[in-house]
């Protein structure tokens, strides 16, 4: 991909490296560009697997073969999931819920830093700080997930892996806002 | 758009056509670009029709005229929207509960695919495969959103609807996880 | 950033401005851009900070320093949350539960709209009214947090800072659809 003849090439024809760097920053031909692809896209299927996680926590007692608790556990929120004509619709399973909340916190803290960090790439970055931002933030969304919905830890775990991706967030935010002041 | 003089023009200038193609890659003159724009802006206006349809269901039977049972129906969440001053704040009615249901799941599933198929995009990936995956995509969720919110439809047709996307966007993760790999 | 050396000499090389404009559409060189960075940097940083305001609404009694009603009213949804053994996993808390709503109002709306402006910002709309909706939506929903989450409003208020933002998607993807429809 970082061809360097095809780099040469072009700086022949522009004879400005810089600005042509910005042409070329949503491109996979710029390392900082491809680290946020790489990263943004192990948080998405990260994201993906809670529903599936979701739904194993709603069969899991059928899934262990306990058909007496299923009838009892099973908590699905339509009529038509139900598949025991004798179960009713739930809504309060605290295992459940608890997989619900770590997914909503997903979405409320990654989706933003999806947009967050694609925007910074724009503003070209320092790539080494860049990298290891993203590498951070998405080692620290895995652990909050592995801490709230997979096996609950005691507290300061979850709000330290919820902190880390927030703070590079804002970082990222002050970063652009600053670039940026003047189009206000 | 794809105006065929531009393409020659640029490739004499640049003497590398595979290159300049990344460098294009987000803009009006690539097919598969302009087809994700215009599915993801079917799949942003449905999203936010579902807002509305959540409002619709709080006053469906106001706008029935059936008065009697709006006072008993009426189901805002919060105090400064209710209208008459003997309704209690409520939030447990069944088809506002389901649209809701709806619209939390579109968030978990269609936000993240914008960010996915975006990324998958600038892989430079094959148009024939890339539009048919945004145009199946998009047509699923439309049906998902019908058969879950609008006009509740036995089970397997919400798992199918709900799965297609799903499997797509992993599809698009593993493709682009592929190519940027050594960025990890 | 915009330095007119580097435009002319691309001119130069691609004798063709027009399309030029397409190629850079996604850079700080383009004005309409950076004012989409700046309001989209904006909107990220009052969405976490929702996060943070729903956490406060938690603690709210305790900072005050009214520890036996904060024992009452510490409205926790975990169990490893709770830092005094005798009170109870609650779900029901008005003020944290309004707070929550925002947020969820926030990412309903405001998600959505980010991926619906960037694909607005890449059709090359008119400068003057591209800047001046990014400015007017973001302020909208600045107002809609206040009257919503920070101190409640009577009614009218709340729904005009939704519908502004709402409006002004429909019509960045009544503007999109129409210049990609013939990639249906």
């Amino acid at each position: 991909m970082s061809n360097p003849m095809h780099n040469i090439n072009i700086n022949n024809n522009n004879n400005n490296g810089s600005q042509l760097a910005n042409m070329e920053l949503l491109t996979l031909d710029n390392p900082v560009f491809c680290c946020y692809l790489f990263w943004a896209t192990v948080l998405v299927a990260k994201m993906l697997l809670m529903s599936l996680l979701t739904a194993l926590q709603r069969f899991r007692y059928k899934l262990l073969g306990l058909v007496p608790l299923a009838v009892r556990r099973k908590v699905f929120p339509n009529e038509e999931d139900l598949f025991f004509k004798n179960i009713e619709v739930q809504f309060d399973d605290p295992h459940v819920e608890r997989v619900r909340r770590a997914h909503r916190n997903d979405m409320e803290n990654i989706l933003p830093y999806f947009i967050m960090a694609l925007i910074y790439v724009c503003t070209n970055p320092n790539p080494l700080v860049a990298c290891n931002l993203f590498r951070v933030a998405a080692i620290a969304r895995i652990v909050h997930t592995l801490v709230y919905a997979v096996y609950p830890v005691p507290q300061p775990s979850r709000i330290l892996a919820f902190a880390t991706m927030m703070l590079i967030t804002f970082y990222m935010a002050a970063v652009v806002a600053l670039r940026t002041l003047r189009f206000i």
